[in-house]
């Protein structure tokens, strides 16, 4: 019983210090927003045109602040079922937190030349760095899902339902592919093609879940 | 049983989660405060003066140090009252959270222009910004604890009792309203009056708690 | 129960969040130690020169670690013995955290300037500085001793043994007083007879410890 | 009872302050990259060649990365054993902690002049120091182990096992015993023979062990 508790401990605090890591990660993205240094010919005027300076600072905050909290929230969910720990999940869970913790500096990279610059010079490489470090961070937690839900590495149990892992292991696939797909689209078209890619993870996720489903049920 | 744990501490989690992103905010506000470098003519003079440059960057710190940790403290009591929780609640958080990490930003801007400079130029860009910012907090806070007290939404269980309900969300209504009513005046007279609004917040909120709670009685 | 269960669980809250804020400032102190650069005239020497000239801060972030550490470890054993919170502990405990949070900008602008330009110019400026910023942390700290173990407040219960309150509080007090002597004792004669003035400290509290005991034992 | 609750609740916190120690540390690493400032000639080919001198900055974020991860992995196996705490060991882990916060630090200053540079002019003071640095949380761990396991402190019961006990302190011993034999390599040979030594570890640990467990088991 008291081992019981103390195992069940054990679990806590890697849960915990992943929630930390997240938390510092998260509010360390504003350091990269500079304070605009407009001593020498300071007026309303030259304040509000050094903001509009910094709206892709603000953006990329937002952007990134949002997918490094949905990637928590998902986090949340994945060790809601975990019961039990592994060296091996420890690892993976580690080299997860290590992309987590570079995304303030791809975020503040991207961000730095996602200006008037972006649109002049047709930048990849930022936009190249920022999307791969997602995507590492997306495919880690897909192989956390991975590893998590298959029973036969015992670290969830009562085994889970096999329609919410086959809908979590899609999910966790889907987004960081469709994020190389984008950066496809940006290196053979145009930049402001590619954007508009990751609006279809939401239109696919929909039909990919339905025809789960249906194939579930019959 | 295990299974109520569980859910007990995924919602732990998701609290501890927003304590450290307060913590974190509540501690980088002093990173914006750079150490004086007077190393061409040291003198205590020179580094009193240089202090004395700093003093609005102190008040700064100090304002934002005690609004987050006022947020965090009633944050504290609107979790008080959650047992149970959803992809809703679990977004507003986030957004709630956003703004709170926005807060050293906002604060290094806000006490960078807040000396003389302020007096000379009249700026407003920047109070604006801390304002605005400040005001985000304040009604998403407003909007959780609608959310929370709402029966319909099933996180806060057995029900709240009406009275304190009322008041809280008159409180969390009112002080980014005053704020906002404070920026309305700065813009239409003058910042030095502005500055006295916020004043009336303690006199509103004792009058309309009076009221409310004489109407509860009778 | 629940209930019983969940204010204890608000109680943690308030800890942990401490907790936090302790870790990020001991954490940030080395922030300020920045990486010499020497890329012009690169060379072992040049290197082994600028460390050189970084020992003030590294000793700087030696003892103010070790001043945070302990003064973690004191608040650790002060709310050991509560049992149960009120507002004005949760704001007495926020104005401490405030000046914990101050350390960093104390102790990088201290040692800043706490190599050969201190001996120089005899700076007074930036160790009052620094000395009263701890002193604060001192104060806070002993104030909060004095609430928590006033039985009025009944934040601590079954009440603490007299001899420890008492030792506690001698001790939180003799801390920071001795730092405001040896601020004078700077003042009056010179930065150097100062730094000697806290080796007062151990020999002092062992003396007073003595008279109370013993007092108590009669 | 209850009091029995406090005490292991007092013993998490200190394991949660270390763990919150740890997170920030190994996030804070990332602050030390820069991002690319090429704004007068912008184009991929100037940011990719910036991104190019980030590389040593890139290694350095993720061996320190994976070793202060792995430090907290061992951390958190040796407070598994934990049961009760003392003065001692609660200083043991500030001195333990005083290290890890100093290694974004001594990442960045090794690998500002990891890069041709070191190659040119043969730098040893770098690496000496974040060597020196990562041995002292090496040795500091030894340490912990060595106290933890010692019955007479009466902190772990029951009494771990003897094997788990050995093993455990010779690799927390030969770790950064090998490290201090690569910094002799360094300044006797040439940094680049000096560079393959770690390499030895995972060699003599099973050498060593396999020795261990046959002496036991006979």
């Amino acid at each position: 019983m008291h081992n019981e508790l103390r195992k069940e401990f054990q679990l806590e605090r890697m849960i915990l210090f992943s929630d930390a890591v997240f938390a510092i990660a998260i509010t360390l993205l504003v350091i990269e927003i500079k304070i605009p240094d407009e001593h020498e010919l300071v007026s309303d005027k030259a304040l509000l045109r050094s903001l509009g300076h910094l709206v892709p600072k603000f953006i990329g905050f937002l952007v990134s602040f949002m997918l490094i909290g949905v990637y928590w929230s998902v986090h949340h969910r994945l060790f809601g079922f975990v019961t039990s720990y592994t060296r091996k999940l420890l690892l993976l869970n580690l080299v997860f937190l290590f992309f987590v913790a570079l995304m303030p500096f791809s975020t503040g990279f991207y961000s730095e030349y996602a200006g008037p610059e972006l649109v002049r010079y047709q930048l990849k490489v930022p936009m190249t760095f920022y999307v791969l470090n997602f995507c590492c961070v997306g495919f880690m937690n897909h192989i956390m899902w991975r590893y998590v839900t298959n029973p036969k590495n015992k670290v969830a149990e009562p085994p889970i339902d096999m329609l919410t892992v086959k809908l979590a292991k899609l999910r966790s696939f889907l987004v960081p592919f469709i994020f190389l797909i984008m950066l496809l689209v940006a290196y053979l078209t145009d930049v402001f093609y590619a954007v508009w890619v990751p609006m279809l993870i939401p239109l696919l996720l929909k039909i990919l879940q339905r025809r789960i489903k249906s194939k579930y049920k019959s």
